[in-house]
């Protein structure tokens, strides 16, 4: 058969292949935002078989599989590996034109090798051995992976209460010199009171989890939680040492972004009080207190020239059997739909006002908020600051062929693509770097056409450095990694 | 001039042309939701002439014309048949770019084979005369057309009290191997609390209306209608009287979709009691009732095996003053917008936790949900059913060629486009059936693209037997109407 | 360099090469919407220099230069003009795939000629002496910019309370055969209830510019307002006035659209009577009598035959900061999120009950809402005029490539393109006519890829006609601009 993932996949026109292979081809990869675990880079984790690495916490490829009716057993249950992965080869003819195909063998051509064939049942022996005998070299622990794959830095997502041991490892270890930094993600200690499951109410079992987290969190800064003001100063403790751990980023989620105005601190520390006792406090109150602590998180990050990752929009935890047996991040979350241009707003304009504003990324799990998200951060922009507000690329649901190129579309039309920072993975996965790939052919193939059709200039240098920019030097300016600490 | 509508209308490569005429073309048709009437099945009508046939009850005809500035006498008025006909023909070509304009040439092609002219005021004559001149044809009635077109299986639309002596006249005639199957439309017997009218309030005529209905269903039925229990002994009855018909499948209705989790079945009977003794309910209360006759409805889905169809997005005659005048169904609802992500997630959830999510096809009708709707229904794939959660093809004002293209790629995108089970017509009229064959051009027309593309491989045994299943088999797999019945 | 905006810009095949330059091209321009100051056309304004003409109030410019990190002293600051302008040239290259880019060389084109390089640090000097040379000219005055540039009338946007002096000296100067009539805009007589600033409460402030503004337009009009009928009877008397001056449309702007059918004038009047004493009336109140306002404003068109707009789904001034600054309209407004189907379906039904629907325009800002405000327009199509209820041309930030194709993509499948009244520049800039040529470009490009892939019939006179109908014909014929004055 013909070669599926060619040196020109996804690249229809000459002036697109040009600009790939010559601008963005060989960028290195800053992975700025993923959900790796920080232990496997640092004890450099060697993947026993291909399950391990490529199936084991796919929600993706679990959802694949489900829709093709593959009974729990193979997809998170106690089958063998093998027999899972051979389910998964099943299934992988069924996913055309989902993300998943294009994924899947991009994968095994990069890093495995495996080019000249398609994943089926009746190829799937035959690469289940190729792929575990790759996994057993040294060029395919975690650390091989990385190198290459030619990734220069990775942040990771992390709990204020982690001990960030393993980054520090990391850092301290001469032999490797990918940088893997700590992201400050404070979901638990904001949002008291939209718990995870479906609905967002407050209730008894939500204020339960909230206080045994800042009792947690507490104990891990030395300094008990008791008032607002206790939890402003362990938050500020916690960030002040994910910076010193090299930290330049938080993470925030949301179900759909709510914020208000709140005027004084005074009522507020009375309701959070209420809270520490056990108490229900109602949602008004829950809101503006959430938004009192959102907002000093903020100001923590402008303070340290920190950049704030903002993702609204999914609805988790859909299917209650499925969470009592499976637990989170299974294959049950999906897009909510509502609005948030007047919360968003009000948030960024409170910073604003007291020049505290940091620079922001905001991702989007419904692409019919894209343009009013896209248009709302062009009200933010300035402070000397190139694309300070940034319009976040095809996240989760959005993270393909189809959704990138309608946000990068969108960021062009109503905001500025030059000062794109690009890319991320956003995954768990080792093997998800050739999602920069995926892109890099992506947007190249968008700006070819344009040159093509006289859309834009037919200039190389232009166009090919505004490519480089996207794919590494935005980012690498954008997020001070490099810069001096402190 | 160049024909219009040539063998290889919208089939833009040589890819496509392929797999159309080699996969797609000559699949049978599976029609699996309409708004046939089965009486004229029954009864093999022969048309009068093309106006009959083609311009009475086209609403979608209907709008155009108005939009057109055509007076109201030509179009639902006592004008005669020719001068209603003639004044479309004026229309037609205004709709350039419409879905009308292709409709119309494909269904002047087939089955009157007039494919050297297209319609306009100076063509009209002519083609009145031929088309008129074949309706008199025995290849022409009813019967003739669903013959002629290659239709197998078609399910018309039908409240819960029809005597549905039309389908069994059918069916008991052997002459006639084309079946016509029922489907159980409940809405009267559901949306008690959100009327027609615009603004979906209760009021006094509404409750009217409701009880006049409930009186009816429980005189066909043998049983009255005093509790709740009574309602969903008549709905059982109704439902099991349905299944013998060989129906396999219900349908609904929403304006917006709404549904709350009630918790006992006890004060939702005073409440109904209230409403059958003609008294105002609140509408937290209508709600709940809403929910619980519809969950309910959805149980006994799941206990026959059957597929639930929810329609979603329609406000409804929007102009008093033609409502008034010609009453529904005329051409004046439109699309709504507003959120259901939450309320239908709640509505599957309850259906899953008890074992009790039947197979289901959602069809939205404003496209900016498309990515939530296609994200959520993958919450609840499993059970061992293939495609178990469909996204449904493109509905109403988007059955044409960029809403169908967008629910292919957003379904492709978000889901599996390899267990989509297809088109169907939704359609009042025994000419509509090119719309499989414009469904199954666009198919064969994307996935063309993708193989020139190298988006998808180049592989005609793969992707030709994805495009005959889409077209064909998945349906007949999944609807279950060829089973041995119970 | 090759040039950038050769003749065949945008236009992508022989098709649409042809339908551009035989039916497009020369059409005459009617500007039925824009914001220029008619004091300019009076005066027949000499521009001193570049900066003048093209970059103040251009606040597309501002945000695109704020995303860049410039500083707002070479933005609104009290840097040099050619300090602005050297900004805006360094700026021009990051606007890659921005209408800016496309608009900024189209400009350079026509009226200046410039067409042989790109706008950048490097040719900032020589572009600017060029231009600034030529505006010294007399054909680069407003009017000799709007005689060069083919247009024939163009529509501003004015107060009620405006004197129309400046409309009035341009009708009376026959060496100037450009209409320029004025367009009725009654916001401030409306939004009483909602005032500009973020979250649209009423407040004392709001209340006192409510009435601060009714003193003076009672003033104007030589009647004092106290009661609702009052306003009404000052309305009509400046209605009257303006039709006189040859005014045919109205304009209205919505945060997002809400009206009740209210039902008596009674209650109304007490409300109104004490906003006008400076109390606060409640939120339902005020949308009940903005809604009276409203109504009585369309009955008012109606009856004159006029063109009623509304343009739907902007939050302004976000950023409180740079409000408190610079004011409106200086780059701070962004696309709102929300519904407002149901609403619009009241206001059009109320009027459409009584037979006072006028013509009327919907302009929306969230490209999510096309699809339900094109089959909503649907709903009140009739009447006898073709084309009453229009989807307005793509609007501010959709008034760029793709968002012009999706509005006219929706239009199409949704209502009748052929009866579209086309383009308008919604401009505060002489030199924005090449709006018209950029919308006609993608128009033809469109109809033209249409023609090639035989979408729509390979017929020059058929399609042809159409473009010009919608170029021109359409707005000439609809808003009856030309007709004898009553």
């Amino acid at each position: 058969m013909t070669e599926f993932i060619t040196d020109n996949f996804l690249l229809q026109s000459d002036e697109a292949i040009r600009l790939y292979h010559e601008y963005a081809k060989s960028q290195p990869i800053i992975d700025y935002h993923c959900h790796l675990p920080a232990s496997e880079v640092a004890e450099n984790r060697q993947f026993q078989n291909l399950t391990q690495i490529w199936l084991a916490g796919d929600h993706y490829k679990w959802r694949a599989m489900r829709a093709c009716g593959v009974d729990e057993k193979f997809i998170t249950g106690d089958a063998s590996d093998w027999e899972k992965f051979s389910k998964w080869a099943v299934v992988t003819p069924n996913t055309l034109r989902n993300p998943l195909y294009h994924w899947t063998h991009l994968e095994l051509k990069r890093p495995f090798g495996i080019s000249n064939c398609l994943l089926s049942a009746d190829t799937a022996g035959n690469i289940w051995d190729i792929a575990n005998a790759k996994l057993q070299l040294p060029e395919f622990t975690a650390r091989g992976i990385m190198r290459q794959m030619g990734v220069e830095l990775v942040c990771t997502t992390d709990d204020p209460a982690d001990s960030l041991e393993f980054h520090k490892t990391i850092a301290e270890d001469d032999s490797f010199d990918i940088k893997v930094l700590p992201t400050f993600r404070p979901d638990k200690a904001i949002q008291f009171a939209c718990p995870i499951p479906l609905g967002g109410t407050i209730n008894e079992q939500s204020i339960k989890n909230y206080n045994t987290y800042l009792d947690h969190l507490g104990t891990v800064s030395g300094l008990a939680i008791r008032t607002l003001d206790d939890l402003f100063a362990v938050l500020k403790l916690r960030h002040d040492f994910f910076h010193e751990c090299g930290c330049r980023l938080s993470d925030h989620g949301f179900e759909l972004f709510n914020y208000c105005n709140y005027e004084s601190d005074e009522g507020l520390d009375s309701r959070f009080r209420k809270l520490r006792n056990g108490k229900l406090i109602d949602e008004t109150d829950a809101i503006r207190l959430q938004s009192a602590v959102l907002h000093y998180i903020a100001v923590l990050n402008n303070d340290r020239d920190w950049t704030m990752q903002l993702h609204i929009g999914v609805v988790r935890n859909n299917n209650t059997r499925m969470f009592n047996r499976i637990g989170v991040d299974a294959g049950f979350d999906s897009i909510v739909d509502g609005n948030f241009a007047k919360p968003l707003s009000r948030f960024f304009d409170q910073l604003d006002r007291g020049n505290n504003l940091p620079k922001t990324i905001v991702y989007n799990l419904n692409p019919s908020s894209n343009e009013m998200l896209a248009s709302m951060i062009g009200n933010f922009q300035g402070g000397g600051v190139a694309g300070k507000m940034q319009f976040g690329s095809g996240w989760w649901f959005l993270d393909q062929k189809k959704g990138m190129e309608s946000q990068l579309d969108t960021l062009s039309n109503l905001g500025l693509l030059s000062k794109f920072v690009g890319m991320l993975t956003d995954s768990r996965s080792f093997l998800s770097y050739t999602r920069h790939e995926y892109f890099r052919r992506i947007l190249c193939n968008m700006l070819g056409k344009d040159m093509k059709q006289g859309l834009i200039p037919n200039n190389y240098d232009l166009i090919g450095k505004m490519i480089e920019n996207i794919c590494y030097n935005n980012a690498k300016n954008y997020f001070g990694f490099f810069a001096n600490t402190k």
